[in-house]
């Protein structure tokens, strides 16, 4: 039998800061066709939440470290205020949305990252998703609404990246649906030329993402942005695509779509 | 056919502010029978972090007033911070709770409160819960986990008394199932006398109650608490409990059981 094909959307800080943006964009992931899960980042609004709490961010090499009083902040804002805002949100747009985090039925269960070199604090690693739970939400016309917070089974929540959040879920959930992630960020693609917006590669499969690698084409932060997308694929995921807002429904829009050949 | 038993435990700032007390309430909760829903109140965190990030409280006759600051202040520490520390603690004694808003499958609409004398601002009161979704996730083993936020199903969030959220709930899920609700406040009980915390009267039914009422031994915060539940008894809960903590899986301790007769 045929597998039904679900959508998983990550969008980040881009679509989250500015409230028309983000607007616009759930009145447009409201109308997609289910079943579909939409994943969402942090945005600037926990830095700002943190500051005005008079809490000073600590980053070692260029990434926060979560320590006990940024993971109370990083839960309120992402697991309350923006989740259940855009839940709130989706619902006014007759969309049934369900906001989760990782804990809620133990949905995704992750670990405390190793300390190494660096002890990034309460940082959650990804063990592994609960693909029967999700399966019956999406059964039942629901739409999950993840945030980047996951937890232990030990009552521990732990600070997890949204991208891997979704590749993870989309990997969980190959096995029963035909999966399609698409990546939302600031740019319409992957850029041949990284100084024109508009030289967007439209297609990329390994071969040609080794080549462009080799070139130093795809370098520095796309780097490993597009290694988490080619570990999906090589896990069950079907197709990738990195665009800007409009690439989830827009036939005209031109994005990135990567796929293994 | 008879009505599968239904247990609806409300647990307030008493429980919630001491980390020790709130822990061993959890792991007690864990063991009752399904299916059950915990309701929680918000504490003190929600002052604490709202004199943290510099916001005042404005209150009016005695109540919080919920301007725009104060709402994104309780959704960030009800339905971030308290009710996911909340399930991911549940989850650690395997109880399968998933935290929620009204919003989250739409499970809980209310309405802003109209303007009389006073505008308390983003305060909602409850127009229906959604018992068919309430009833899918507890056939599913989950127990649901209830913040004091809801939403008008219009895009905005609303604060919302944690008591009536679990009256609500239970009259809401009468015709499915038998209910009780326990509500766990810092005394044992409705006491006879308020300077003796051994004083507890065991058994009020609709005639006591009235005459308690009339005898001004109810009185005070007490009278709109009893108000609640005997609203609840008239409209389909069985049983509604009051006492301290340990009610909820005690054989021994004393505590207050309301009924209509």
């Amino acid at each position: 039998m045929e597998k039904q094909k679900l959508q998983i959307v990550k969008i980040g800080g881009n679509v989250i800061n500015d409230e028309h943006v983000l607007n616009s964009f759930l009145k447009n992931f409201s109308t997609l066709k289910e079943p579909k899960i939409l994943v969402h980042g942090g945005g600037k609004r926990a830095s700002e939440i943190s500051s005005a709490m008079g809490l000073v961010s600590k980053m070692v090499n260029g990434r926060r470290v979560t320590n006990a009083e940024t993971l109370e902040v990083v839960t309120m804002v992402y697991a309350g205020l923006l989740n259940k805002n855009i839940t709130a949100k989706l619902q006014q747009f007759n969309c049934n949305a369900m906001g989760l985090t990782g804990a809620d039925a133990n949905v995704i269960i992750a670990h405390k990252r190793d300390i190494n070199d660096v002890d990034y604090g309460f940082v959650g690693d990804i063990d592994k998703i609960n693909p029967e739970m999700i399966s019956l939400l999406l059964e039942n016309k629901i739409t999950p609404v993840f945030c980047a917070i996951t937890h232990n089974k030990k009552g521990q929540l732990l600070n997890t990246n949204a991208d891997t959040i979704a590749a993870e879920i989309a990997i969980g959930m190959s096995k029963l649906f035909e999966t399609e992630i698409n990546y939302v960020f600031e740019l319409q693609g992957v850029l041949k030329n990284i100084e024109d917006e508009n030289s967007i590669i439209e297609k990329i499969n390994l071969k040609k993402y080794k080549q462009l690698v080799d070139e130093g084409i795809i370098a520095n932060g796309m780097l490993p942005k597009l290694q988490n997308c080619f570990n999906a694929l090589e896990n069950g995921v079907g197709k990738v695509k990195i665009g800007d807002a409009s690439l989830i429904n827009s036939t005209t829009t031109k994005y990135t779509t990567l796929s293994l050949k």
